[in-house]
């Protein structure tokens, strides 16, 4: 392993990964040591992911910890986060996804307390979700059951993220930095919806329109050639 | 066009338009990539507007997209947002409009996301709204719809400021500042007012008033001669 | 009076007053240009106060305005704040203040735009209010009528704050400081109690506890000879 | 005492507790002056503790107040805070504890104005909490009722938060630094249940759930010898 482990690639995405935590800060989705974004190597079964209950102002790239697929730390000097179970479960079973985050963010979390999905009724939301936000189950920490819950709803859906019920916020990406975004804009979505309907009812996208949308912004947005 | 191009008033306009980008962030209307300033170029059929999917912290003059008033790109190596039709619509057929402004921001969303305008109750929105902030059809991204959405919604009300409906605010203004203030002070007033209302009924404004104070604030407030 | 204005007092109050807005800013207070902090010259029937229409960041101790008790210019490049009239109107009437500070600090203004005060329910609020923060008169910008709704409401109250109606919130102390305290102070006791109510019947303080809070803060905290 | 004064481990505590009040602000937990942080001094009688009114930007290690476990000034130039008593009956009768923090922060003192527990709805509540958050009497300052409301409710709660009725929050911990951490995941947590309640009935977790979670959490989160 120690030939893969010398690549530019791993200090590629050790520096992404580390870097990125900063955007959980910046957009208010996380306190204290709460949250994490992990990244896939390109090309190597690894991935790299958050040490444990370290504050979000100390975090480098060489304190983020290297794990295979099973979540067993490959290198790295700290103890992985505590979600590292199932970042590894989302990573082995699918392929697709480069990049997992794991938030408390607020507004996102009080659906889940509620086991209640976020409604699609903006366009920002059928652009970036394609639908709804959907709930996942309820799991205990310990074993593949986050993991599982997590995979398990987001392959029936169009969404990135998932609100698992009275915890959080799991998101996924073709990397790191777009499970990011999803995960910055499920929170800024979750908070949109909630206060809108706090307020009375609220006016339904008609499906066609919400397919339109998606189709659109997953062709065309952006750069050329950019997430 | 070239000589056009070369135009101090371009590169004032470039100038201003990037650094408008950071109030929107400064207010917290934006999250990532969402929300875009646009301003005319005085005496050309020539606007300036951020580039699509690019963050804030990278926006400089020279990565802004000078476009004509049809949307097509004259100058910039990134492609112009992708609101940029919207704004174009705007300077088209609203000649005294100098600025256009777009967000996603999370109160006056939430009022788009019922289809229910802001009621005038705060005499600030009387100074700068002159009454309702008016709620403008539900209209999907691709052709002329939101354009044309928001200058009929516009042109019938005192209000720079429009929610279209599950989507968000666009605002104008005679420059891209203008036009940046109505979007800070459309969400200022959309939270306020939105707070009010979930304690109890809203004491009304008589329309007196509001006439009153929209007629001072547009003619007297401030320093002479600035906006 | 051109010997008035070379006194170290003036410049003195003009530093303090600039820079007070800051804190305005820092806790959230107010959005572009929307408010405004004064303070009285010590010795002088003079007040310094905001210019008008001026951004916070451009703020600085020489382009605060002076003005005489009638709001008239005594020294200044630009037009003082729009609501110098109440301003001046309040340090005419009321000779025991030194400062006072004038916002549309959003949880205060939505009790305002009520009609309804804020009820003591914080011992907080006892501390620094001494009892409910109460609610002045509807009106209009361009006479004494501000002025006198201020000073009418605050002269039968321990409240160093007042809700004015549909518009905002004036807060008055011993010196600007004082009355910046105030009106931070009023923001967060409004958020609160607003946050509280929303989630059920408050808990009454008995007023025997109010008056035995309001008396000990007012006469006892701090250090000693400090606000 | 004098000997005791000079010691590496007062200088080390002073330093703490001044940075520690920098994690109260970062978090909005405090406005103006409101909030404090206290930490033990290892192997002594003794607590340091923030000095009253003094605003969070100038505090030093300095300035602290170093005091008796009767709350009486040690060393120190200001006044100590005006909760000292509070802080010092919890260090008398609660050995085990060498941190308290208390704040006005808002979610949580909503809570309070209420004299509501926050109920355990989320898995970041029963890790750090494991169950409710519970409620205090309605206690004056001025003796030692604040204190004995804290040591009460504590003693019966896995809890290390206490809302007083009508006031805000206690928190403890090992150290200074544990103690603030549960204040802001206090906050994050009233903050999260309140909203989620807005929106509908809240999913409980199951007892044996919470159980789990707490002793998981408690026993093995984070790096080894780090709290």
């Amino acid at each position: 392993m120690t030939a893969t482990l010398d690549t530019d690639a791993v200090l590629r995405v050790r520096q992404q990964v580390s870097d990125l935590h900063a955007e959980l800060v910046r957009y208010g989705l996380v306190v204290w040591t709460a949250g994490n974004v992990s990244g896939r190597v390109p090309g190597a079964d690894l991935f790299v992911i958050k040490p444990s209950g370290v504050s979000y102002d100390e975090l480098t790239p060489e304190s983020m910890i290297l794990c295979d697929l099973d979540g067993t730390v490959v290198e790295g000097a700290h103890s992985p986060s505590s979600d590292t179970a199932a970042h590894a479960y989302v990573y082995r079973n699918m392929p697709e996804v480069g990049g997992v985050v794991h938030t408390h963010s607020t507004y996102a979390s009080a659906w889940a307390a509620r086991a209640e999905e976020v409604p699609c009724v903006l366009t920002a939301m059928a652009d970036e979700f394609g639908g709804p936000i959907p709930v996942g189950p309820f799991a205990l920490i310990g074993d593949d059951s986050i993991g599982r819950g997590i995979v398990d709803t987001l392959r029936d859906s169009r969404s990135p993220a998932v609100l698992m019920q009275n915890h959080g916020v799991f998101s996924i990406g073709k990397d790191a930095k777009s499970a990011v975004k999803a995960a910055v804009m499920c929170e800024d979505v979750a908070r949109t919806v909630h206060i809108a309907r706090q307020g009375g009812p609220l006016v339904p996208i008609p499906q066609e329109s919400v397919d339109r949308l998606y189709d659109r912004y997953q062709n065309v947005y952006g750069q050329p050639g950019k997430a």
